[in-house]
């Protein structure tokens, strides 16, 4: 089968040439960019060498010639190369922001300055988290050609995350509960265009937050929450019912990763009295809330217990971006603060991998019903 | 003045050794180690060749000699050697944890798993946050000699980042209302000891949680929330009543540097609707709510005015480690989230100057009446 | 087949394990441990969770229960095991400098402190640089079970480096003509044991040369060289001709790598007049010397051109560990100086794979007549 | 005493106004920039807040205003600031390349592909590298308003590394004898202005070499050696008759420093058999080899005695860049390899400071005849 890369010479581009070179069901490469048109990948990613050989072609070259289409290009500018695949039959798997949001073209307009040309793609379009997501990703390819709006790299973390919590009713949904959201990311997020934020004397040995309170993928993962939260049974829901969500984004000095740490106020019933419980004084965690924990642990892992790329950590482990890195794991370890009324979550991915090309490899997987593996088996490396 | 430093070849002894050498009112230090005694500061720390040379003696010898004592210690071995320099009437000032909880035993205790040996001496200590308790300090140490409890690291970065907020009446008090305190440290704050958290390949290239939820800096957080929210006139406050907190230490590849997040809910009248308020869909942060943001900007701005060392940066920018490296400031930006309800801080302080030896520079200036920026003048180095 | 791996939770072994559990022709491995006897890997390595679960046994039950074993262990103690191992007729692939010297004894002693207890052991061993004893290693393995003294990361790079030069005669044999092999290490050379050089602070953020003119693999590297030299034919060798060996090691903050800059003095009739002959004045390379790099480039390119590991870069592009993390390629880039008398080979590898667990694995395939290149797939991840 | 700075928000004019800003003799600068005129510095550095504020003017209003004037400029734009100065009858400082090569345009047109506009300043400028040129430096200022050609990085570690070898005539001048300077700086060597090269993620995490036997600095570095080697009473020396020189720069992800191995051929009188004399296997070095070391150590330390910021590390420390961070220092140590033939020299220094602005600083000191220690005296950082 052939696959088509556009925007193949960005990082994200160039991690799928690095996946799909190796699946085992990917026969060819055609590959486009608008940077380095005419010259070939390999000129591009010396790393490539001896391993991928291509030249550099452009967007209509490559649908004309593949079987399936992932684009990694910047926001806005993809729907033309959907409509085009549509049109031609095959499916498109899209990396960035542009097929996130459903029909919900207001809010992809406040938050990127942009409409929608062709209303009618995101119609048809799936969210491609997977694990939230499968089942309506593999009627719809069963169907005809699909898009995939691929997740962001930090709405996949948090998603996750918090995905047991909310479709299990942990969450509070008392008026005034804030999930707030903690995240840093690795410096690859901001892509392979070198400036200021991302130079080197200007990010090592530094962690700075950035659009603090304003970033764009805020209303992706409360949209995320809400779809999570309607799962749940306790209630139903309606709307944008989740709690209301703080989404706060970090850099460091790392390469890949992103980190999050998740705090979900607990509804009543699964919230446990402090040790200190009437005194004044804070006192260390207490037996009775660090048995509420390894409940809520188990609820987490028998939740994820068949998802190939989710692994719930044992009780006494955190999750660390390393745990991850170079893989397409998303590693979660379960948490309870010692006032007894949040859960701590933290959650790991490589946001090269399952933020971003993995989880798109994972998809086209699924969409042509290839072992959802494949092309996907690295181990993290530790070191 | 002759300086004595007990523990001087750990990391925070090592950068008073630094410190005190430059300090203008300083002509002699004598230097103590258990690890090293015996041999001397420079042959342990070769950067100081040629600036600092001073053999390493025991404990005794430099109470015995010096006008001020430091001790950079492990904590719950300190209290002989603050007895000691009470008995010879001279002043102390201990970086660890042992008199941070004045004469509060019971919490000491619970955390620390050890008692006082010399209870009447925790009834003289202060607490060295220095913007808290400037006055103090000077009150006890012109009636004689002093105890200083040298704040911790990520106590200083968080309390010194909500300060304003609690005293002027902005934190909401309501019932379940929780401030979290989100903190990334560097591998110095582990000490100058080899171990697995700390070894190259382990936490290099990563991001990491510890201790979720049961850090021990947790109840001196506490402790300085409830005491700066008492002295907001707003309600007579007594006992433990600031909001409740949630403490989260994150380790991350820098050298130095805290980076602390703090999310504090908003008391009623200082909250802002957000843009999408009425409709169910997420919208970015209103002019309302920025204006909003600017008035709070403004109350910290003025609220620090006279301090040396804190900076509230200019709205717009963000605090980060490295505008602080290799200095003594305090650097604070304040944010409030789209939805109108949480007031964001950054707070970023160098761990070893503000968070511990630079700090307790500025502790001692005080106590003698020195010029409080003595010895603690380096601008940050931004690369 | 059942792969057996002693000293399975070194960085060494660990990353075997990684290799290994996604190898083709391994069914199962078996793991030994002395420092974690009795638990299982995946408690030491949690980012093997969900990929490989295994006890940690003692060495003996895997040499037992093993087709074929690895020992990861440090230097002279693995000689009882490759001595079991021949007893039972299995092969034994040892990473540590045990069998890098064959029946020298006297060299290993003079740098390792150490005899042979079994010296006729040292004797049927064959040194596992593959590039250079592919077909000795596959004559061994067809004759009975062998042992493979598997090269150090160091020597690797330098060796593979500077053999076209040596083996074609490029390599000055004048007496005084030295070879100068300057190299830096990532942190995961190091081991897994914390220690004050590996310790985060004091090696992040600093470059730092050590054990400089006396490292232990100087011999292992002379005594590659002298054999490389030995297969030219411009005339007939003897001993250590080669030319003589400066070998400098170095500590850079990455974790994984080995870059080799090798300075190689030319035989006269390589060599090109500069620029500047005739004058006083040093100017930049010439167009005869760059046209003389391009004939060295070719020569290269031609020596390893069916080699599955050693890539030789396009002339214009230079060789750096990013270009080789995480895969068990040697990228070579070749240099002249503008002075016209000195080659300068550049040559990286990743130090886990290529030098050592990966050039292990590549051990075992040549042996077992596996495709050389099974388990070893990965391509570089440049970022 | 004004101090003016053109082009002070390039990293060495960044680190300049950090210098400055604490010097005694300075009590005000008036600061230039092209990119950023009509801004503020503190709006460019915001980790200046508090400390430095000025407005950033345009170079002749720097000129007018100054006593002494610092340029932080690219090459070959300098030369009408330094006429302007000389107009004016006032000191100048170049951090650029323009003014290190002395009345040898050729030289410089050569490597720089510029000719000289103004060749009479040329010829009253001198090469601020201090420790060699102090005196002439001190006469210049004597006479009149003087040009200072301040030295490049490389070339300052590099140059203080062979000086004593040099000068004493240890180095060997035997035809072919070649010195080697193989070299790694941090990444603010490559200035503020984000590039590919320095983008986080191609430079984190890896040692890369670049401009192998090519870099602009060689001519800069032979030009020392010849006139270090001139000094030599052994033999009278004219010309370019020190031995030949190879240059290799290397990136490693550190933001400060360069760490230069320089491999130095003895002459014959300096020479010790090695171990292995006689035999064909090569043997760790010799007791006769530790003591030659040991004789050229104090060499060395004697030779530097009386200068304030070179530092001859003890027997058996390795100078390293985290030694020197921070500070004005450049640490040596000195090394025998185990053939007896070449002295191997480790120098280090901050090339933002040594190699730099606070070799501009010391410059500026002599010709004031201010303490040349002034505003120079930070300790290194060794974490």
């Amino acid at each position: 089968m052939v696959a088509g890369l556009i925007g193949a010479t960005g990082y994200a581009g160039a991690e799928l040439v690095r996946l799909l070179s190796e699946h085992p069901n990917i026969s060819k490469m055609m590959l486009s960019s608008v940077s380095f048109e005419g010259r070939r990948i390999e000129d591009i990613y010396p790393n490539l060498l001896e391993r991928v050989s291509s030249p550099l072609l452009n967007a209509e070259e490559v649908i004309a010639g593949s079987d399936v289409v992932f684009a990694a290009l910047p926001h806005a500018v993809g729907e033309p190369y959907a409509h085009a695949c549509m049109e031609r039959g095959i499916h498109y798997i899209d990396l960035s922001s542009d097929f996130r949001f459903d029909d919900d073209e207001a809010t992809f307009n406040a938050w990127y300055n942009k409409g929608y040309a062709y209303p009618e793609l995101h119609k048809k379009s799936v969210y491609g988290l997977v694990e939230l997501n499968r089942k309506r990703i593999k009627e719809l390819a069963a169907a005809g050609p699909v898009i995939i709006g691929n997740p962001g790299c930090y709405p996949t973390a948090a998603s996750l995350g918090a995905f047991p919590a909310l479709a299990k009713g942990l969450a509070s949904q008392e008026c005034g509960a804030t999930i707030i959201v903690n995240s840093v990311t690795g410096i690859t997020g901001g892509g392979r265009e070198p400036a200021r934020a991302y130079h080197y004397p200007e990010c090592a040995d530094s962690v700075a937050p950035y659009k603090v309170g304003s970033h764009r993928h805020t209303p992706e993962i409360a949209r995320n929450f809400s779809a999570m939260a309607a799962l749940c049974n306790k209630a139903p829901l309606a709307g944008n019912t989740a709690p209301a969500l703080i989404f706060t984004p970090h850099l460091a000095p790392v390469n890949r990763g992103i980190l999050s740490t998740i705090y979900i106020p607990l509804a009543a019933e699964w919230r446990v009295p402090p040790a200190e419980a009437g005194q004044n004084k804070i006192r260390p965690i207490s037996k009775e809330i660090e048995a509420k924990a390894a409940e809520i642990h188990k609820l987490y892992a028998d939740f994820y217990k068949d998802e190939p790329f989710v692994r719930v950590l044992p009780m006494g482990l955190t999750a660390a971006t390393n745990g991850v890195r170079q893989s397409n794991y998303c590693d979660i370890s379960v948490h309870m603060d010692r006032s007894g009324g949040t859960l701590i979550i933290i959650s790991a991915i490589d946001n090269m991998l399952k933020g971003a090309s993995g989880q798109a490899v994972q998809n086209m997987n699924i969409i042509f019903g290839f072992d959802e593996k494949s092309g996907l088996k690295a181990i993290p490396a530790l070191f």
